[in-house]
């Protein structure tokens, strides 16, 4: 393709708004503009780019037998009523009327749809196991959208649903599915891990996050250091064996402690270490009151609270609260002489503790050489706090290190949430009516995309994975109005594509600096430019990614090429 | 693909709601669901048909060098809001609120969004002609749904807009579009007409209506029966060359006609042919009354009439106006003796007209022996009549045939209807700022796929053309329970598959009647049916569309197959 006939516009400077390497390149690069918040357009070579991500997906989804359908992005109200979601969503989900006033949401995902759609046309367990996929833009009107298209409100995205008709068979799908999340991101080049993460408010059991690693990824990771173990790090267990203390106990002492606000403060006014304190936070879990304790240098995770409850809402008590349960506010407030209303529990680590320090529950004074157990009841001990690098990875393989991801996939077995309230049955080969099984898998391509240049870039610009980048060879010719130049670089032109390769070719009349900028700006893996010594057919060849370059023939270029990109 | 792991929903009925054909076959035949009024799912093999549809209409929009890109659905009212057509587009755009409360537009065409992004991003002449475009769904809220895909609310559509620097350049662009379509639409195998339409409101100048041929079209085409010559009605400009009565004028009478209401009446009752009489209708011009006066068998064309008087709006008087008017009612007004405030206008036909009748202004009356010119004042003699079948094609070769189409391309000159209202300038070569020239192009993909299915059924199903239908083959084992036949048809889905070929397979446990009327109902070319002779290696091969059958060995399937496709 000709630039000087192609909507290619580059920047010098970054968008003012753009945080990002990935939202700063692809707007300068020309692959992409903004048209409101978080909304964008993709220009043509944006859109290219955009094309072969979109079949890697389609490819690794058609090759575990799921089949690609295309679902309407206006959705009926009354679908999202039956499930509940109409309600609960809240305001990402956007809302509008048509002329009749029937209430549509625009498609922020399609459980819904296509529930509706499976309950009326599959009947009997000869049907399944059924998975579909579509590839379309999904809208979510996100309180704050930024990093460019990592957080976007209108995003292409592949979704995909499962039909089982039992758990089992789900299991069997979703790993399917889970090597070809793998595949996926792996032919993408990405460094990526699977992460166990949280299935929330859906119900469902089983949930994994594919995470492309990223300082300006949004969420943690626990990782170990050797195996292939990730995990979303408030659902990564702690198996740490904590020692008990060899110490004896000695006699508890009250002690003032004036204007001694944090364990840091305490810890250093005591002169012990911080982790020879306790922690207590009180909690309002449901209905009921509990102080939760761990080691000073630990922290409370509030998802394994709400797990060991089995709890709706978990919620950090408020200061008046405390005053009113504990007598005395934040940072005086520990387990030893509590009400009977409030039950303790204490994360694993503290049960090992001997000679602690505590709040008294008294403005000002804490206790030292607090032994649990013979100071303070427990109710229960359990693993509560958050897991911390240098822990040992939960499954027995090496150490956890942390790292911050950007979410690019995520698999789910949603089970009987959407099939229960929609009432999706099927026939069973006993002929009795079952609620089918369902999973529900995505993939955010727009968001990959900008995933892949977060990896993938260098100062001066993007450096495009072979298989992604929008042209195979970016093709310069320096100076133009030199008819050998011209001449030479419009043959190699004809002969590349001749050849079947993708060629952006830049036959502007721009100065040399100016197209040299703008192609390490674009990131294309192979540049050619044709200059002083066209003369002789001897242009300059340089790979993008490493910077290295060499001078060829003209009849050896094409064979190059096509080696280069085999290799 | 086997079938039995594909949701291919069949059903015996049509679907209550479902006129016509293409609609009935495409939900019967398990290509679409609806979701809601004129909103639909495409299942697994409409997606495969729609892909095919998209790629033909890519591939011929690259050829032309238009580049693909992607604007979002969600479109800033601010845009609108510029041009204007956020007030006159109608209930047919639909609109929504973000959390912020800012006003959107859900995509129903995106003239303000690109012309937005190229007024920022092209400045010089040398950036032009610029041709993007993208495939999408789009949104528009009909105020009736109907016929399935070819009124829907939610669609897919390839739009592509150009920028030149010219009307030259534009007619440029203008024209390797109108050729693409044609290419386009001559692939997709479809039976069409390239016509001249009206531009409308949106003070366009050329513009023509891609139109398929289809009895259930909403459009009338008139076309010759010899040229290529095609309008749509309205646009046709009538070349009949009158020849001047030469009958001697009689004395004019004023007889009763009591009762007499139609044309048709008062000719029965005066005992002359239909074209004796004259019709004369009052209409509003703008501001002004405009008698209308045309041969007793014609009818008036507003459209004529509106470019006569160079009008923004014509219409029908009401009867009372025409009362007040005229001193009578729509039965009996004619341009004898009409008020010096009434225009009087006529068809050319009636310049060649003696001794006709004409109501006489006065309620059950009529003259006859009126002659044009002596007994009342013309204004303005012009063609202001619907063109009819059996008039001369405008383009001086043949005769004019009528017929139905379906609009399934647009193809527009905009001008700087758009440029100019929002301010999309760049500099020519002598450094001097010019509105861009703008055109847009459109086909209805979804659309367009239902128009296919009208022009290829017969009473059992869908009869694909071979470049569009969603496999190359369907095989069947016809008992499966029959070891030899499962085998037999095994193999041959492996080497089908093996050889590149697209292959449905119909592996479900079902009886052999119910294959195949599904197999009619799907409308995929060639049948391979594994029956009684599979232990001979001996298959059924039928052509869909002819219905032509032979028996083939196992070993010629695939050339067979292969020679069928590339004929």
């Amino acid at each position: 393709m000709k630039q000087s006939q192609m909507l290619i516009p580059t920047l010098k400077e970054n968008p003012t708004d753009a945080e990002i390497q990935s939202h700063q390149l692809l707007v300068r690069a020309g692959y992409i503009r903004q048209i409101a918040s978080g909304i964008y357009s993709f220009l043509p070579i944006g859109r290219r780019v955009l094309n072969k991500v979109e079949n890697v997906v389609r490819e690794e989804m058609e090759k575990i037998g799921a089949h690609e359908m295309m679902m309407p992005a206006l959705e009926p109200s009354e679908l999202w009523k039956e499930t509940g979601r109409w309600n609960t969503f809240g305001s990402e989900l956007m809302r509008l009327h048509d002329r009749h006033n029937r209430e549509f949401a625009l498609g922020a995902t399609h459980e819904e749809v296509i529930t509706s759609l499976v309950r009326h046309e599959v009947k009997s367990y000869k049907q399944l196991p059924l998975t579909v996929f579509q590839i379309q833009n999904k809208f979510r009107d996100e309180a704050r959208p930024r990093f460019g298209l990592l957080r976007g409100r209108e995003f292409l995205m592949k979704d995909a649903y499962s039909f089982n008709e039992s758990y089992e068979s789900l299991d069997e799908t979703y790993q399917k599915m889970f090597d070809a999340y793998s595949n996926v991101f792996r032919r993408l080049g990405l460094n990526f891990r699977a992460v166990i993460a949280d299935s929330g408010a859906m119900g469902g059991k089983d949930t994994h996050e594919f995470m492309v690693l990223s300082e300006v990824g949004e969420d943690v990771i626990a990782y170990s250091d050797t195996s292939r173990y990730a995990a979303n790090i408030e659902m990564a267990p702690v198996v740490t064996t904590y020692e008990k203390s060899t110490e004896a106990p000695r006699e508890i002492e009250k002690v003032a402690t004036p204007d001694q606000k944090t364990m840091k403060d305490v810890a250093e006014f005591l002169g012990h270490d911080l982790e020879q304190g306790l922690k207590s936070i009180l909690f309002q879990v449901d209905e009921e009151f509990v102080l939760v304790s761990t080691r000073g240098d630990h922290e409370v995770n509030d998802v394994k609270l709400k797990n060991l409850f089995d709890a709706d809402i978990v919620e950090l008590a408020s200061e008046e609260d405390t005053k009113k349960v504990m007598g005395t506010g934040f940072g005086s407030i520990g387990p030893v002489g509590v009400s009977e209303d409030v039950k303790v529990v204490a994360d694993l680590a503290v049960e090992a503790m001997v000679n602690v320090s505590c709040g008294a529950n008294e403005e000002g004074f804490h206790f030292t050489n607090v032994t649990p157990g013979r100071d303070f009841e427990v109710h229960e001990y359990a693993d509560l706090r958050f897991i911390e690098e240098g822990d040992p990875s939960p499954d027995g393989e090496g150490i956890i290190k942390f790292a911050r991801g950007i979410e690019v996939g995520h698999v789910f077995k949603l089970g009987e949430f959407y099939s229960e309230r929609m009432n999706a049955t099927f026939l069973n080969d006993q002929g009795k009516a079952k609620t089918m099984i369902m999973g529900s898998y995505g993939i955010g391509v727009s968001r990959t995309l900008a995933a892949i240049v977060e990896q993938y870039h260098d100062d001066r610009g993007i450096t495009w994975p072979a298989n992604i980048a929008p042209y195979q060879v970016h093709l310069l010719s320096l100076n133009p109005k030199k008819e050998e130049q011209k001449e030479l670089a419009d043959q190699l032109y004809d002969t590349l594509l001749e050849s079947g390769i993708d060629v952006l070719y830049d036959d502007r009349k721009e100065r040399a600096g100016v197209k040299f900028a703008d192609s390490d700006l674009f990131g294309i893996p192979v540049r050619i430019t044709v200059g002083k010594r066209a003369g002789e057919g001897i242009v300059e060849v340089k790979e993008r990614a490493t910077g290295e370059q060499s001078e060829l023939q003209r009849d050896e270029i094409v064979s190059y090429v096509k080696q280069w990109y085999n290799a």
